[in-house]
């Protein structure tokens, strides 16, 4: 079922965490071995919001994880950002993803993905320091203790690659090419070395081996799935754990298209752009409107297919039953798209603007944690 | 013509030095762009034996390097060693060149590539920095000033594998495969790394862009071919001048093979072999001299096939006059190949007593610079 086979109905309630999009992603539990995260749920005490919601929908050795959080054993998580430009909603949710980690205990890596963003985005050094500065003052602002996290950037730590070089050995062409396709050698070491990022929390330097969750979007399989297989050739030099790893969905385009992108500016926002921007876009946002208003007070809305809904649901809305409410209220037709998009424009508004006020007093910070003078 | 067609002769008195297998490397110049090295000869004030002698037979862009050597201009050299054993005649070769560079006034660059013979020969690093301590300590009882060169190993030297990363993003994947084939991308990460290493003699932190000659075996070309076209790429970034190179000649293994391997214990020795073995190796190798001793006194021998003439050649007989005496002596029937070989034994075990006298005093020393305790 695609999404646009839903034949939305006034009295077919369905459940408003994921369900709809759950079909979308049966390849990747059928082909890749991804497991579903639903069963998991009711043994995770505090889950963080996108887990509750289906948003993270997926895993890999996600259990060994739990182990370690109702066990108090020591575990780490890992993630990062590639410095290619401002904070959006698929860095933010990673971010938040490390702080809730963070929060249930884990040894907290944040890593600054500069060498994949001059590989794979021919951003030079110097532009992408820029950036990362940003990126930090942002992780900073969004919770993240730097106290108990290690924060670094690829380009100067040299035990990643150390590391990148270490596994070079075990990485074919033919694995290469089928994970990444035809590319350049730098994009392949770009690969290497993240997978050097994965499994840094297990050095000795940081207390050697240990369960590490790596939370990411699902488009990050390949790099998770070539982790764990380097992890696996270099367990008996090194005694890693392979590596475990959460999934969640890519949010929409606000212009509909599948997914936020930089080479559509009208399908994305940047927490960095003016508000009357961010406004804009959202209110100028596909939904799952119908053509008349007739028609939706008859029909009802589809948010399964609706990006406003989504930024709701992944992000801004705190409370689940008032994101449940917006879907009945959506699916019933109670709800207009247009009075929809004014509370979420709000919601954004809201966030972003505290936001950016905390954020102002992590520039500082930031810059010291990255070493930049 | 190949070594198989050459018909000797008494009255045909060819050039002792090079003429003779000149013929299989015009495919170089024709093919790859390698110039002779001939014409350049008259120009050098102090040529290197080698130089003299043909050994050196080719090279890229010397002139600039002759240039700098006659106006005093600065200049550098860089080649380095494989550390997967001890030292033997082709390791040898490489490092009298650099030496002889070094006294024409070069910046000096000896690079100990272990990182390479872990990618390429599986040798762990652990091992590896054995055989460098034993490697340097040779480099430098042969004469290398450790006050005036710049030794290092790559695994140590981030600077060299930063320029990997950098250079990665230009070395596609079609590039690689021609020159290396198919092979793992720790192979291709090594041979930007080696791309880095010749270039390092050009940073800032060494006085920036100088011509740099990179003394080699012309097996080594294509790693040349490559560096010359990444420095072009990066030109406008670092300044870089194209490396300049010199090429000598393979010196054939002493069962006759076309050059001396590993694989075959009896095509070559160390330097690190006890004397009987290494005079044994000598005794019993392949020659060019003829069934019967009547046979040899009326035809002559050929030394153009013969490992025991390159022997004195190449290393171990210094004067000239000498060698050409041996070649005419051997054309001519006056010289038996077991006379020969007891001369050149005896030149040979004069040598490796004395180095190892001298190479025994600098273990430490090579241990210091290396930075191993």
């Amino acid at each position: 079922m695609s999404e646009n086979d839903v034949k939305p109905n006034k009295e077919l309630l369905l459940d408003p965490f994921g369900t709809t999009i759950v079909k979308d992603y049966e390849r990747l539990y059928k082909e890749f071995g991804i497991q579903p995260f639903k069963p998991l749920l009711q043994r995770i005490k505090n889950p963080f919001m996108a887990m509750r919601r289906g948003v993270i929908f997926g895993h890999r050795d996600f259990e060994k994880i739990i182990d370690c959080m109702e066990n108090g054993k020591e575990f780490a998580v890992l993630s990062g950002i590639k410095p290619t430009g401002e904070f959006h909603l698929g860095t933010l949710m990673t971010a938040k993803e490390i702080i809730y980690f963070q929060k249930q205990g884990a040894q907290t890596f944040y890593c600054v993905a500069d060498i994949e963003a001059y590989e794979d985005n021919k951003i030079p050094f110097e532009k992408s320091e820029k950036y990362a500065v940003g990126n930090i003052a942002d992780v900073l602002a969004l919770g993240l203790d730097p106290k108990n996290a290690y924060i670094y950037r690829q380009s100067k730590e040299n035990r990643v690659k150390d590391l990148a070089i270490i596994f070079g050995r075990a990485a074919t062409l033919a694995t290469m090419k089928a994970i990444y396709g035809e590319r350049h050698i730098g994009l392949y070491l770009s690969a290497l070395i993240q997978v050097g990022d994965i499994l840094l929390p297990q050095l000795p330097d940081f207390g050697g081996p240990k369960p590490t969750v790596v939370p990411v979007g699902v488009d990050q399989d390949p790099h998770l799935r070539f982790s764990r297989d380097i992890a696996q050739r270099f367990r008996r030099k090194y005694g890693f754990e392979l590596p475990s790893a959460t999934y969640h969905k890519i949010i929409k385009g606000l212009d509909g298209s599948p997914k936020m992108s930089k080479r559509s500016p009208m399908s994305y926002f940047t927490l960095d752009e003016k508000l009357e921007v961010i406004a804009n876009k959202i209110s100028n946002a596909f939904t799952g409107g119908r053509p008349t208003v007739k028609e939706q007070r008859e029909q009802g809305g589809v948010p399964e297919i609706c990006p406003v809904y989504e930024i709701d649901m992944f992000h801004f809305v705190e409370d689940d039953d008032e994101v449940k409410k917006t879907y009945y209220d959506c699916r019933t037709g109670k709800l207009l798209c247009g009075e929809h998009k004014k509370r979420t424009i709000e919601h954004v508004l809201n966030f972003v603007r505290e936001h950016r006020k905390k954020r102002e007093k992590y520039i500082d910070k930031a810059r010291e944690i990255l070493g930049i003078g």
